[in-house]
């Protein structure tokens, strides 16, 4: 069931938050959501934004003036929590930012101690999408964005679900996590040493795959200090380029990783989401 | 002088933290400005930002997405801390979250221990206001706004420096504070009990004894939880009235005291000042 949490206005609309017990994840998880004053009238389409490393949902709903745009466009904002959560929960054993808690990397975890509660894949696509669509006033029609790690679990999850979501954008995504530390590290954890089964969550795998890409949009910052370690951003574009992916990634001169990024274009990606989502 | 601690490119302009020595408080300060992009090119006005209670500087930078307007109508944002600050600066006694740190209510404080480092009037008036006007590409013209507590300051520095802030605004003011909670701990703790000397810290007090007041814009959620005990919003509006202040005041049904109140309604306000501050 759902719990509501919290209820603010907010540009018209409504930031909620709500807990409920996943059987996904084996625990309690809260999430944050943004109805827009049209929810008063009859179902709106939803964009899922999936946070980043550290995050929890509340830091999108905080700091990146999201509202904004999507009170004016329609559009319900549907913003999970990054990993499974609660003293049950297995964390990273040295307590690192980037695995374990935090962390969840949006993937199907098969190793122990994870395979319990590490599930955000089918957390996302499925559960929390079933429990919004059959509680909150949505029409079933949705896109998906994200920053970083949720910016990599935006690309993943719309290239392994044809359909499910009409359009896609990240902003700073890990895009070829097979590749870097960040990725190797959490895939090892959660998936194995079996290098093979990693593919199944990296975009640029999936785009040389074959995979169908709905429309996409990214933006990178070109002062972000992850930019050349973690993120893949050139090999997503020759990637998307040879894959003729409808795609625009676009390099910002000066702009970091920070949430100051991603609110000066958040409106742009909620226009570009809105081209689909809205009749 | 002024050590910048940190740049971040945001809507094409920079957000910028500084540290400096403050003599006026007697500790090291933190403050936060935003340039728009139109300081490349030449001197911009600015907007003051005083936060409210617990605030640091990094609230209203992080979450009221006042950047974006900012950056469209080329003002530049001012945002202090809250009190001095460091481990030589007396905290309230208990502890309490409305009182000492984070809560210095924008007065010269007399008593002891605060007198020595509670000056946030003359911080925010002189100090902060020349350093900032020297080193920083600012036009000085300028105006304040504020929320909560800060709005009490927004609207106590401009009624008692006429000239210096050439429109005012504020979200939820403490605009009664000698007759609420809040306002009364304060200013016993931070000026003793002569009731007379806390008149010339109140907005109420200083419109009633004649002041003049630059015009005047102010917010207020009717869910706002401190509505009825706090912040004398009918009687700041009945005294507006009274001075034939120009004033605008309005309720917005079903918003509270939070940051997303004010990221609602805050390109209002800047768009309020910029009348009185862009040519």
């Amino acid at each position: 069931m759902l719990n509501k949490l919290s209820s603010v206005t907010c540009f018209g609309g409504q930031q909620l938050r709500y807990e409920h017990q996943s059987k996904v994840l084996n625990c309690t998880m809260q999430f944050s959501v943004y109805l827009p004053p049209q929810a008063e009238q009859g179902p709106v389409p939803a964009v899922y934004w999936l946070s980043g490393l550290t995050c929890t949902d509340e830091n999108f709903s905080s700091k990146a003036g999201a509202q904004r745009t999507a009170a004016e466009l329609g559009l319900a904002l549907i913003i999970p929590d990054t990993s499974p959560r609660g003293d049950e929960v297995p964390d990273a054993d040295d307590g690192a930012y980037d695995f374990g808690l935090g962390a969840g990397f949006y993937v199907n975890a098969t190793q122990n101690p994870y395979a319990k509660h590490y599930h955000m894949d089918r957390y996302i696509v499925d559960e929390l999408r079933e429990l919004v669509e059959a509680n909150l006033p949505l029409n079933g029609v949705r896109s998906i964005s994200g920053h970083s790690m949720g910016g990599h679990g935006a690309l993943v999850l719309a290239l392994r679900n044809p359909g499910l979501y009409r359009s896609v954008s990240a902003f700073a995504p890990i895009a070829n996590p097979t590749t870097c530390p960040w990725g190797q590290k959490a895939f090892r954890g959660y998936l194995g040493d079996d290098v093979e089964a990693w593919r199944d969550y990296d975009a640029v795998e999936l785009l040389r795959s074959g995979k169908a890409c709905p429309p996409l949009f990214v933006d990178q910052g070109s002062a972000d200090q992850f930019l050349a370690e973690q993120l893949g951003f050139d090999t997503l574009k020759s990637t998307c380029e040879s894959a003729q992916v409808d795609a625009t990634l676009r390099l910002q001169a000066g702009y970091d990783h920070s949430y100051y990024f991603i609110a000066t274009f958040i409106t742009d990606h909620l226009r570009f989401h809105a081209q689909y989502l809205v009749d």
